[in-house]
């Protein structure tokens, strides 16, 4: 992967983008991952940020972790709040909130309410448009807890879906990015079983297209694709399952003909080793657990979820809220700080 | 993984098994990736070596990598072939096939009906009973190409089903044995989507009760087993697909119930990373590139394929015959030198 634009500085005189961190549940990790990643100066100088959280559990993670609290605190309902922000890094409190989360770290109606609510506010914000004070440039997502969120009564598989449906974005596809590997997947939170109705030409040639743009934008200007195969061996020239023949090469052609330098299908257990040696610019996954088992292994601490085809710039961390880690100033910020540094990145640079 | 047993030598005194080594497919790597595996003196000296093959291959790998010949040449078919070995490596020679096998390095009739009369001879004398001087105490084989059998009629999807028939084992599993990880699969070489009649209690709880033996036979007395879930995030609590709590759990708990320290369904995507790192000694996967996805990413050039469940020591390197890399001199000899130091340490474990 190539090395990742400087950050800006005075002397560049570049414009730094309004990035905006949902802090995620309260209980979990978020609060200690988004302090220690922005205590780096160097990335705090990259941006302007706005965490969408709550100042008391921002403040009680940056005193575990022995870090002096550099940002300014604003009521998120404020007048304030809705005007532009000079700071270098501000949090928009939700001091409603406060009363109602109460540790143990684990999932609670309380925190499904208030990660909710930070998300929201964060994607509402990143709608606004151009020249609107309050507009975010790109967002960096904290981990949810899906069973908070279904206590407090909300079935998003995650926080995928919800961006999709927020910018009504039929296509789109989660997109993996680590310091060896770029993967994108075709399906991501459903039964795998329900792959054999949901393995379509589109839904395979969807994810080689929006990945593709995806890597432009990253200034890969001819990315080489990998797609992996479904079946074991990618179906052994059918003899494992004919979904290869039936669907995915036929979607591999349809990109080849929109001039989309795309192969495969490829065996999913020998691809990756390809890729990490830098013979493939992008894999398509077919399912979750087939690129994210490659993305995790080898780029633990450093792989961002990166949500492509939506029309707002979204990061995350690749992992949960870890609630047995939370607490304990044990977290590491590493994924967070790759979140926010690609964040950046893609704020500076049109979606072409 | 704890260290190797120490070879026999002299001065211990352990008597030296008997190894045969199936060639594999003439235009492959497995004669140049054998060649040179056996040529270093300290793994020669381990055990005593069959190798089922052809001596013309042997003697042109050997030659392409400036190795001087160390087998003696025995025909196949001699009554000397029936006696016992006493020469440290022979090669049963196989001439009417000499000049049938021509290259290019690609799939053929006449490579299906050499590889295959290889490896069925080496079942053959595996399954002499102890005391036959033909007998071999452990075999290890070189890679076969499916298409070549299937041009020769032999429909076999690998070597393993080929070894579970003429072994009569109905219960029998793949394993992966490398330096950070150990895997069993629940199933294999079938389409992905059939998993859903495929995955039973009884075909998740035999990888575990087969592996939780085979890791006790690798001297680990009470082996930690992780089961990995078969849907994204094991199936987020029902979430994403009900095959962790209809079956998996249930196979879990039965091999519990058997006394075998296993635990999970656990995501696949984040498993192998705290198996990687020593929490468990075995994962289960439950399907083909689950397991295999982590095991040559992190194991390649050391990973082996042992089978078990059968009453012969087999083991093979966990790759293909790669016709790309053939006759080149570039193949790594890794993994099969991995498989003949399993395959000498095995034969001289009892099964327990």
């Amino acid at each position: 992967m190539s090395a990742p634009t400087p950050f800006p500085t005075a002397e560049t005189g570049s414009p730094r983008p309004v990035i905006g961190v949902s802090m995620g549940d309260p209980a979990g990790i978020g609060p200690e991952i988004v302090v220690k990643a922005l205590a780096d100066p160097e990335r705090r100088a990259a941006a302007r940020w706005v965490i969408l959280g709550l100042g008391e559990s921002l403040d009680w993670a940056a005193d575990r972790a022995g870090i002096v609290p550099y940002w300014h605190r604003v009521d998120a309902d404020s007048a304030r709040a809705r005007g532009e922000i000079v700071e270098s890094v501000v949090v928009l409190d939700h001091p409603d909130f406060h009363g109602a989360i109460r540790r143990p770290h684990e999932p609670s109606r309380a925190g499904g309410l208030a990660s909710k609510t930070f998300v929201e506010r964060a994607i509402a914000d990143a709608l606004r448009p151009p020249g609107d004070p309050a507009r975010l440039d790109g967002i960096v997502t904290a981990p949810i807890s899906k069973e908070s969120w279904r206590r407090a009564g909300f079935q998003w598989p995650g926080h995928t879906e919800l961006l999709a449906a927020r910018t009504r974005s039929k296509r789109h596809a989660m997109m993996f990015v680590s310091p060896r590997l770029r993967v994108v997947l075709a399906t991501t939170h459903v039964p795998l079983m329900k792959l054999r109705d949901l393995l379509t030409i589109g839904a395979v040639f969807d994810p080689i297209d929006l990945g593709h743009a995806a890597c432009r934008r990253l200034g890969i200007e001819r990315p080489r694709i990998a797609v992996c195969g479904l079946n074991p061996h990618a179906g052994e020239g059918g003899l494992f399952g004919d979904e290869e023949d039936r669907v995915i090469r036929r979607a591999i052609e349809a990109a080849r003909n929109a001039g989309i330098d795309a192969h495969g299908p490829f065996p999913g257990d020998t691809i990756f080793i390809a890729a990490a040696a830098g013979d493939w610019d992008l894999v398509v996954g077919m399912y979750h657990d087939q690129g994210l088992i490659p993305v995790k292994l080898l780029g633990w601490d450093r792989a961002v979820n990166w949500t492509i085809g939506i029309p707002i710039v979204r990061t995350s961390p690749d992992h949960g809220t870890a609630f047995d880690l939370a607490g304990r100033n044990r977290a590491s910020e590493g994924s967070t700080a790759a979140a926010m540094d690609l964040a950046v990145r893609l704020a500076r640079v049109p979606a072409g």
